[in-house]
């Protein structure tokens, strides 16, 4: 951590904020420029972190060094992250996890009838909602624990593994018994207390970043899982807000790379919600694939003209089939796998 | 609702779009232009709100013409909503509330400090959290139940009203029985479960904007709670996620009267996280009241250095004092009041 | 075009707005639904579209259903602008523009090592900039004409056309006369002088999108160059203004299929100056080719830490050719070419 | 400036910097942390800001620590800047400049209607456009020198100084014959060859802030001016980019303060940009006065409805009265005037 302090900063002030350094046990090294003194702060950098050094007269500002995020770092882990998130299905380290499926559980045929068009045109993860996050108090919020019995229900029909959202603390052991991957929505990607409950689970649990989070803030929220025990976690990528609203969200894939190069855990994309425009999931999936993603997260419904949310950005099952086509062969290229999922044994 | 076709749309395609809006019990004015065919659909557009039209074959857009809030609407209610929040401290409708105080609840006697000395400088809600969101699963979270105790014995020893943050809908109960304003913080305004909770007690709601929510956003989250029964929402401008990163967040003051033109709800402005710069704090209080903001909520801290939360972002006491004599004289100029709050009876 | 009225609006504001359109040579089709009464403008869009009708009393909205620009347009030309750009390289249709070379062009052994460089590589189009847009005015801001002579003579050398940017309208008859497309760069998207110059000239032209421009923005500004009679404008996406600072800007690659869904016009993509990092600009690249960009713009410098502009963010020459063998192959698999360029007969 | 080492950089890096740095005439303090190898560059900064020391292996960061900018900063100028723009109307340093004006200039008789109530209520510049600039190449774009003669003779005429936009390097030394302030457009606030040539005149300038233009990068733009030789440059925010599209852009009113920390030069709000609705501007014109602005520019037109170009945001001359009214009042307590101008001797 570096200290800038202000050009008008006293020796008094720079006496202050050594000795204050010091008190919290680390090391200084005071270094008198010719327009600023700077203090370089030595030692673990996470004793002062969150001391507020920036309130001490004299201090223009504090440059901290080191990232704040230890678990999720390419630090305390230097290979890939890679885990079986059920049914053999392997996420990570070249082996891409597939989630396909509708936006909302609606009820046992529709869901049967897209799952099994997903599994068969490669699909290796079944997706579906119970507890929706929906910006309207009146619109439909979910089936509940119908919903998730019919999930799992179809998931062990297929063997698929299955990932739904869970949106308050209090349905994390309900939701627990039924899924395989539980997922954190955007909305609550810093919703705390949500984030310590799924870290005491051990579910893999798909994270996807907030609208507004940054890549720390989303390796943050990571941290809040992994320091509660679960180390497995998969970051999804699904548009930021943005100014121009010809698309829903705006799709950040630099962010795969980004994530690659301070991160272990697998990043998944999922272009459905960051571009809210069927014309432009397809495109955006394989670009995914291209950019090194450890899979692709796409809404499809058999009929969108009737699903129950979020209709309009859902791929049909032909085009859903015509896409995967088309990431399998540009995962391929690059030597990365879609496993089968397996009958359990 | 407008429903605008493809230019390439067919006559079947118009027909079938008729059917459904019919089928949904509402009536059509098709109009066909040179380019583009244009339906427009006549009667409750809450009934097609949610219906996915836009996934119907041969449409190009869907123009929504009502706003999709009820209760938090001008329409709904034409005069400004204006209640007491506690000790006889009026917020709304030419009051101000003038909330202050510490971000975390530190100890008894550095909150009471701070406590007595902006409530001799006028403000008349005292702050102070007790679970705090941070980013860090490894920063301070707050002192708890013990510090909504302090917070409580403190806001009845001066007579204020208190105000605190509340994360988790397993908290509400629990908050409820201690303050007199519950908190939702940025980071929870699109929590809906949580809003839920909270729309079913009878306390008043300070609910944040979320760093990158719109008007509409944070309007529908309030109908969240006002559709619980609960009728007493202050809404909250803190900033926005912007390019800029010279100040914290991006205060958006024209939220204020924008709100103010669609809602009856009041609206108080948080020029501390949003501009995270002390320097920047009063020029932008007073620029609140200018605008016509309901109140101004600003954190106060004795000794920021020793914060253990958001101390650089504190105000000095003698800071505070200065700009609630200068926000008293811009309220003045506009006939708006600053109730101080009365020992109960 | 729709015109909302306000919930309050009178008969005699209906009847003057009707009266209004009706004097502009339009048709109108009031419907008076129950809550809001809309007026459908039938008739040519663009006779009323830079009418102030927002300011008539009585009017909430007016919504346009048409864009705004027309020879940029798909409906004006349904298949995609395909054209040499020189030496027979084509852009466009299925042909790929691999633009690359220096930032700035600095001396004419240094340009010559990295033309010959890229050029074995496989690209087929050499920039360099001769005026840079600097933001301070202490930096090196180009060699100008010498530099413009340096890039015509290495392009011809090596059979390449050559690509440079152009910034103000005095400068675009020298431009002109030594280069082969003319590039508009970001930050002059919408100067519009240069624009309308540019479009009398007839050489192809590079247009990178502007900071914080939005698509129909974008295509506005190429509509100023079209509109002039040069119909060989190359879009280019370049990155946006983003809240995350760790990358320079925010690659926005669904503005590929969204201008594709819009426009006839190509459209490539610029990975180097969206990201800014070395490490994140391959899998960008390779990214932009699946989601179907019609060429890649990447910044290659053979001595980065001497570059005299943006050296931190070009790629080593043997990191291009790696990033340009998986981009031919990405290519191939959709059926896309790259030509080499042919040594004029 | 600080440069942070890769956590695996080598000392034979370490030296290779260390060497680079002296070479261009700096000295080093190595600082040798736990994680992390810290380098201080000691000395003048200037030397190395624009050097490419990122693109140097085994940096990881470069960190400045001075800011860019020399003539706009507070350390160059402590005090204020003021000074006379016209018809001894002082701009800064307590004086507020009152601009105001039609979007366009579209007559003789229009134009003095509009000046001569605006001049009534207050305002002492009277703003008016004779080169505009316009999204489409189809619709008005000014009327040139014909609209600057108007704007002079009705300056002339009312005792007030003038202010029009140029828009191209080409009309510099036309505008400068018939303006007493030059404006630079958001658009243009990048076009440093424009931001040159207004340099070289004598003209006070009125930069007005880009649409995702940080405050350092309006500070690097004004600097170009001032280092042309032309010490009168007038700041402009009018709003940036946003993702909600319920006003026109995002009026950031910290940036006063913001500007006011870093540098000596006046800064002024443009409400009517940033809000493009005409009821949200009065409270933003009285918020930017409270936040310390040094005056106020508003769009006025007597037949909004009629107008040109932007009637919907124009405020009509009795709003503009009232507003103005509250604006000195709120002026009046911060002790802050606004000079009439007054007829040449």
């Amino acid at each position: 951590m570096i200290i800038v302090l202000r050009p008008d900063s006293t020796t008094e002030q720079v006496d202050h904020i050594v000795e204050h350094i010091h008190r919290l046990g680390l090391k200084t090294d005071v270094s008198r420029g010719i327009k600023r003194t700077i203090i370089g702060v030595i030692g673990d950098e996470d004793l002062v972190r969150n001391a507020p050094l920036r309130a001490i007269p004299g201090v223009e500002e504090v440059v901290p060094i080191l990232k704040p995020f230890k678990l999720a770092s390419r630090e305390y882990q230097a290979e890939d992250s890679s885990f079986d998130v059920g049914f053999g299905v392997k996420v990570g380290g070249g082996h891409l996890g597939m989630i396909a499926g509708p936006c909302a559980i609606e009820g046992r045929e529709i869901l049967r009838e897209i799952a099994q068009s997903v599994r068969a045109s490669g699909a290796n993860i079944l997706r579906g909602g119970a507890y929706k996050p929906r910006t309207s108090p009146y619109s439909f919020q979910g089936l509940g624990e119908d919903g998730l019995k019919l999930l799992r229900e179809v998931g062990d029909e297929l063997s698929m593994p299955v990932c739904t959202e869970v949106m308050d603390p209090r349905q994390v052991e309900l939701v627990d018994q039924y899924t395989d991957i539980i997922q954190i929505g955007a909305r609550n990607m810093q919703n705390f207390n949500l984030l310590s409950e799924v870290g005491q689970t051990k579910r893999p649990v798909l994270l996807k970043r907030g609208m507004s989070a940054t890549v720390i803030d989303l390796l943050m929220s990571a941290e809040y899982i992994l320091a509660g025990g679960n180390k497995r976690v998969i970051l999804c990528e699904r548009g930021v807000r943005s100014f121009d609203n010809s698309t829903r969200n705006l799709l950040d894939l630099s962010l795969v790379p980004n994530v690659k190069g301070l991160s272990h855990l697998p990043v998944v994309v999922d272009p459905s919600h960051a571009t809210g425009r069927p014309a432009l999931i397809p495109p955006m999936a394989l670009a995914a694939v291209a950019a090194g993603a450890d899979g692709v997260h796409i809404e499809v419904h058999s009929c969108p003209e009737k699903a129950m949310s979020d209709g309009p950005q859902a791929l049909l099952p032909g085009q859903y089939q015509q896409v995967m086509d088309q990431m399998r062969k540009v995962a391929g290229l690059f030597g990365r796998q879609i496993n089968e999922p397996r009958a359990p044994r």
